[in-house]
Formats: structure tokens, C-alpha cells, sequence
């Protein structure tokens, strides 16, 4: 069930009703008063805002039962999410005020002639001297969007815009939003290669597969900056990052367990790989065919990687005969596909992610009974898997480093920083991953992803702590 | 003659040395103390930030003489022209915190999947719940960066940031640079096509010509958006809005005056459509090979277009020939070409912008006893034609009536705009055209470019007060 704030502005008139008798019809009809502002006191009437919590079908019964009340006119009826969206999320600031002719000169024409005739005889300048030492592009083309699927570059942009709020808030990362208006892989990457040199990052999201691994692929090897797609890579390590500490509550080790993972388009191969590179030896990929087996041959080129690899099990068979005496599942993939009885013959002690947004593999109250460690995408259960968790820090440390990309081994780093969060004393079943909002996840993933980068060579800049 | 300023961190030994003494040695090489910031107090040694104001060239003397003298050590010497320029200029604000997991929820998932629906039921709704209301995009290649020419995206971006600090602090518009890694005609409007989606409008800028107007032409066509080449379009109409004045000032029509245009590039191709626009009806528009007459043939098509205007001049002649008995000279060529034996020969009560930068077409100090109104790009001497009193005011105006297109009745009107900010009474040889920093400015441009829009029927919304 989805909650929602809605602001209802009534016209009371004093004479047939009271406030009492608003606050009732409201919650007999389901909504939550959290606040009241009066806009126009009065004698005969009063206007005034109130803001109600509600659940997501609400909203048409409680305005229906006020309309039936004498003495109460409905106003307005506005929709807080809708207002928070309302002329956008983010801004352009100037970093000073030109506050005189002088200034102008310094920041603009003629003074500014030197700063860029600096840059033009040493590029690496514009690391110091633009906004490339701290700018992302968050780069979308709109065909993978949250659970909509393909609604483009238009209505994706709220999305960006608000991933563009959460790098700046938590990790000082400055980042614009551009969606693009083209699907075609060949025109994406040029465009972006186009556009590149203002920013010092690439943050793709929400880019459909199999077009999103070429796309990645291309620009990491095109451009000299970090280009990271959030969908795979920020999933990938925020699942390992949630396995390493639920495998300490169970008392296994990630080279013995069995893993399922079901769903193999973005975020489950790039999930696949980081768990080989974490040591995991039984890896069972699964999707809508059945498991993709050792020696099997698949059309693309990410399933066919994975069946050449030797820990993927050679065992063919439904997701339901897979998951059979597994240790882990993982699903990215869609709603409502395991019931109760598939999870109970996974093995004891079993760890479930169903990360299916926003209605998970196996609905929450079903598997908890049977599960030990269960985690979601969500934020109305215990142990949510959120990548919100990942890209702040992730680039935080990349742009800080200057680092030429984001490999391997910073992922795992950034996944292991992430899991060191939550310390072993605080470690149980309902909390192995740290909430989005704890300080130290940033400064953890941003140590980790600088630590490693210096190691594997791909810093451009060692940032003082580190000298 | 360039200045800057120098800050100076300097050790002082006080046996040594007084403060008084310093000073002096800094006044003697030229440099003219603005600030002094005691960094570190002390008995013996003292350190001091000193800002400097200096002539371009003076600040190797300055640190020289310092060096010399016993007593003082110099620390460092900063460039404040550089230090403001130090991790860029503009950054990207969230326009509301995320405080807690319920602000989170409406920003971000799974809140914001509720107005991605919106607009993907209605893109239109985009310019309500989106940046895009607010949003443009400030375009260039590099290839002709203020008087620096082919510099590069990387070298243009301390301007593009400069002007979006402009856009920002004077009208309230969001602009975000855009520094293309391509000078290919075709490449550079498919990318800015592809990128549009997040933005209102594009202020293209510094493009070499001739490639701009095809750019812009074809950009303008393609995109349902305000597209305005600045160096075209913003400097002719500040141009006619300086000649409206000027014309008013020393008693003559639009209608009656012959002009001549030095420069059929960019700007100067948009001065001469704008000049026709506003009734002139003796146009002399010169290149390095001479007049452009009517019934020439020119490879350039806009050259080829001018030839066949009935207001331009059949006699053919070199600049130096068709400046003969002028009323006004208009010059975006470059420096030097002009003697004051050239301006002498004009018409009684002659009028000249010389705006080549940073060397102006004739040198003032030459000019000046010959000509009754003379304006220049520079701000060091009075009747600055300078483009930044143009494009806040008319993005802030096309923004908020979400005009499909700039035309030319919003250019003139804006031109009106900003001739009318001076009063008749203010008027005079010496001030013919505002201060940017005057506020009226972009109020009065916005207000114009709005009605002029709504009047041509580009206008998608009716701002209220218009209502």
C-alpha cells in the first residue's frame, strides 16, 4: 500500500460546523490530520489548510464526505508530492554574487579571456578552473524508468532530477539531468561523448537492456572519466554489500553458499559478476526460460559470458525446481513469482532478497515465517536494498580522486565499506544494511572507492589524507 | 589597458621592515593597494594578504621589488581573477532538503513514479513539474570564444559558466553550459535535439560563422523552443537599441540615415537584417573585400541575401571609400582599421560603435573630437554596447510565455525595451544605452518580449499580469 500527503483547503462556516466534526469525517474516511495552517481566520468563516496523510485511494472519499457536510466548502485540493515537483527540483546557483562592474570583470568579459586561454594551453586545467572537477551527468534516455517501462525523456526527468537532489545532499556531488530523445545506442553514446566536456562523471540510469551494457561499455572505454550505470552497478553493490552481513548472521561463507538469482537483465548480470568476483562457487542465473546453464548457448552476449563461466551450475530447470536447496535468492525481476512453499525447500537458514519494486518475487508476509535474512527494495520493511546507498559516495570518491574510471575493485571496496556500516554488534536479521540517511555511509564508500582506485592505478590525484 | 588583481601573502620581519615601506615598494612598481587581511599576528613576523589592483603586466615588478627588499618574504602571489574561477562558478541546489524518509518518498521512489505518469499521460505538463519551466541550455563548440577564436569546449566553458552566473543573478533564469566536443554542422544540432528534452530554450554562443546560421536556422525549425544565437541576435539588438537613442540624440530618422556595417559575420548579418527590420533605408554593409552591393553575386548565403535587399547600396568601394559622408558607423570587425581623416569625412553630427574587442575599429581617443555619439564594447569608456543587457530579459520574458520561437517583432520590441530605459531627460552624447546593472533593464525587456509574443501569436501561456 502507498502512503501520500494531500493539503485540503476548506472554507468552515462557523455557525454549522466545527473543527471537531472536520477532524472526524477525515479520519472516519481514512486519512491521518498531520497538520493545520489557518490561511483566513474569521468570525463568521475560517479558511484553512489541512494537510492529511492518506492511503493512496483515499483522497475521493474523504473530499466526497466533506462536500456532503453543510458548512464545510472544499476549496482546493492539492497533492504534496505534486507540489514538491511543482517548477522542479533543482536549480542553477551562482557560486558568487557579481555584485559590480569589477566583479563582472573577473567572472565574465575581458578577465575570464585568461582563465580560458589557461585551459586551451593545459586541458587538465579544467579540472581546476570549470565546474568538471564536480559535475555528473545523469543520463537517462527514458525506456527502463522505475517500474514504467518506457514513458521517455520527458517524463523520466523528475527521476533525474531527484537522483540530482540525493548526489548533491549526500554527497555534494553536483549533477544535471539530461534525457535524451533517442533510443538508438549508436546516437546515445555520440551524444553523450558530444557533450562530455563539461562533466567529470557519467551516470547512466534507467537505459533499457540489453542497449544499456554496450552504452556503458563504449563510453568507459571512449571517455577518460568514470562512467557508472546505476541500474546494474549501484544495485550490484548494494546486494553485495546486504550479502556480506547477512551471510554473518547465518554463519556462512560466501565461497559454500548456492545462489539464485532471478531476472538476468541489468542489475541481475552485473550482480552475477560481482558475486563471482566475491567468491561465490554455485551461481544459478535464472530467467523467464529457466536457469542459464554452464555449456548452454544464449543470444546475448551477457547470458552467453555467464554460461561460460565455471561456477555457473550446468543443472537446467525452472526458477521453482532451482531455488530448490538454495542458500540465497536474489530476484530483480517481477512480482509475485515464489509462494511460501518455494522458499521453505531453500536451505535453513536461507537469505531472501526479493528487490521486485513495488510489489516484491514473494509477498513479504509469506516469506518471513519461512526465511531467515529477507530483504526488499522497499522502505516499509526492514533490510531495504537501496542504491541511493551507492552512487553519492561512489562518485564522491571517483571525482575526488580523479579517477579515469570505477572498476571492479572499487565496487567490491564500496560494496565492503558499505556492509562495515553496520557494526557486528548491531548486526541481526532485520538490520544488515544502514539506513540512506546514516552519515558515515558516504565518508566509508568515498575512503573505500579513493583506496582502491589509488591501488589499481586509475587515480589521476591522490587527495591529501591519502598522500 | 587590461587590469586584475594580485593577492599577495608576504612574511613580514618587523626589525626589518614596517608595513609603510611595503606599501611603498608596491606603489613605486605600479600596483595600487585595495585590502589588507592580517592572516597571522605576530611579535617578530606578521603574516598579511595584500590585494593588489595592477595593470596586466606590473605584477612581475611588483613581486620582484618585494623580493629584493630585506625582511619580507613572499609566500604567495593569487590571481584574483583565477581564484574566483577555482572549482567553477555555478553549482546545482536542491530546491528543498530531503529531511526523512517520507521527504524522500515524494521526490524520489516511489512518490515521483505518480507525476512520471502525469507527464506521460501529458508531456506538456513537463513545464509545470519539471526544470524545464526555468531551464536553458547555454551551447557552444569553441570554435570562436570572445576575441580567442577556435579555443576548444573544455577552454570555452569559464565563459558558458559566466554567462550562466548572468542569466542567473539578472534574470532569474537557470542555464546550464553545454560544451560540445564536435564542430560538425550536422552533429551539433542532432545533439542539441537529443538533449532538449530537459531544456526551455538554447542560447547558442560563441559558434564561428558561417556554420551558427545554419545551426541556429535549422534548430529553430526542428524544436518546438525558443533558439537565439547570442553574438547575432543579442548584440544587434543592443546595437539598435544604442542607435535608437543615439539617432535621437543628434536629431535624425531611422528613415533617413545611410549606415555603414563593418563585419558580415554573425553579428554583424543580424545588425543588418534588424537595421532593414527597423526602417533603414540606405544600408552599406562591409566585408574585407569591400561593400556587399545590391545586385552582387556572393557565395555566402547570407550575403547573397543581402545583395538582393532594395535598401542596400548598389555603388561598390572599400571601407575606407564608403564611410564618406555616413551618418552612422557600425563596426564588429576588428581593431585599428579606422583613422580619425575616416570619421572626419562622415556626415555633420556622425554617430560610431566601435566594438571590435578588445581593440575598437578606431581608437577612441581618436574618434572622440570628430564624432558627436561614439559607443564601444568596453566598459572603460561611457556608452558600453554590451549583449548582457539583451538575453536575461528576453529568456526571462520567452520563458515565462513559453513562446515557441524569438522573432524578429520580440527582438525590436526588446531593443525598444532597453532604448526606453533611458529617460529624455538622462539622454545625451555620453549615455545613450543603460548600465547593466540598471534594473529596470530586464524587467522592461522581459514585459516587451512578452507582449510581442503574444501580439505574433508564439506565446503558449498568458502570464497573469497580461491577462
Amino acid at each position: 500500500m502507498a502512503y501520500n500527503s494531500i493539503i485540503l483547503r476548506l472554507e468552515l462556516n462557523h455557525a454549522k460546523v466545527n473543527f471537531g466534526d472536520v477532524a472526524s469525517i477525515i479520519s472516519k474516511a481514512g486519512g491521518d490530520i498531520t497538520s493545520i495552517d489557518v490561511i483566513r481566520p474569521g468570525q463568521e468563516t475560517s479558511t484553512r489548510d489541512i494537510t492529511v496523510h492518506i492511503a493512496d485511494k483515499a483522497e475521493a472519499l474523504i473530499v466526497e464526505s466533506l462536500r456532503q457536510m453543510d458548512g464545510i466548502q472544499v476549496v482546493n485540493v492539492s497533492d504534496s508530492t505534486f507540489l514538491v515537483h511543482l517548477g522542479g527540483k533543482i536549480s542553477i546557483q551562482p557560486n558568487l554574487p557579481i555584485k559590480n562592474r569589477d566583479d563582472l570583470s573577473r567572472v565574465y568579459t575581458p578577465g575570464v579571456a585568461r582563465v580560458c586561454t589557461a585551459i586551451h594551453e593545459n586541458p587538465q586545467k579544467a579540472y581546476s578552473l570549470t565546474i568538471k572537477r564536480n559535475m555528473v551527468a545523469v543520463v537517462t534516455d527514458g525506456t527502463a524508468v522505475l517500474g514504467l517501462g518506457d514513458i521517455g525523456p520527458h517524463a523520466a526527468a523528475p527521476v533525474m532530477e531527484g537522483k540530482a537532489m540525493l548526489f548533491k545532499q549526500l554527497g555534494g556531488v553536483d549533477a544535471f539531468p539530461i534525457c535524451l530523445d533517442t533510443k538508438d545506442t549508436e546516437e546515445i553514446i555520440r551524444t553523450i561523448k558530444a557533450i562530455s566536456p563539461i562533466f567529470g562523471g557519467i551516470n547512466l540510469e534507467d537505459i533499457s537492456s540489453p542497449r544499456c551494457f554496450e552504452i556503458e561499455t563504449r563510453l568507459a572505454e571512449e571517455l577518460d572519466m568514470p562512467v557508472f550505470h546505476d541500474d546494474q552497478h549501484g544495485t550490484a553493490i548494494v546486494v553485495i554489500a546486504g550479502l556480506l552481513n547477512a551471510l554473518k548472521v547465518v554463519g556462512k561463507r560466501m565461497e559454500h553458499v548456492r545462489v539464485v538469482v532471478n531476472g538476468i537483465g541489468a542489475a541481475g548480470v552485473s550482480i552475477c559478476k560481482m558475486l563471482l568476483a566475491a567468491g561465490v562457487k554455485r551461481l544459478v542465473p535464472v530467467d523467464r526460460d529457466g536457469a542459464i546453464v554452464r555449456g548452454g548457448n544464449y543470444d546475448y552476449p551477457m547470458w552467453q559470458w555467464l554460461a561460460e563461466q565455471p561456477q555457473v551450475e550446468a543443472e537446467s530447470g525452472s526458477l521453482k525446481e532451482m531455488i530448490k536447496g538454495a542458500d540465497v535468492f536474489i530476484g530483480v525481476s517481477r512480482g509475485g513469482l515464489l509462494g511460501a512453499e518455494d522458499v521453505q525447500k531453500m536451505a535453513p537458514n536461507s537469505i531472501v532478497f526479493a528487490m521486485a519494486n513495488p510489489k516484491p518475487e514473494i509477498d513479504p508476509e509469506e516469506a518471513l515465517p519461512h526465511v531467515r535474512v529477507f530483504a526488499t527494495g522497499r522502505s516499509d520493511y526492514p533490510n531495504q536494498i537501496n542504491n541511493v546507498l551507492v552512487f553519492p559516495g561512489i562518485f564522491r570518491g571517483a571525482l575526488d580522486c580523479r579517477a579515469r574510471r570505477i572498476n571492479e575493485p572499487m565496487k567490491l571496496a564500496a560494496a565492503r565499506a558499505i556492509a562495515s556500516v553496520v557494526s557486528e554488534k548491531e548486526l541481526n536479521d532485520q538490520y544488515i544494511i544502514p539506513s540512506i540517511f546514516n552519515e558515515q555511509v558516504v565518508t566509508k564508500v568515498r575512503h573505500a572507492t579513493i583506496e582502491a582506485a589509488i591501488l589499481t592505478g586509475v587515480a589521476r590525484r591522490i587527495p591529501p589524507e591519502f598522500r
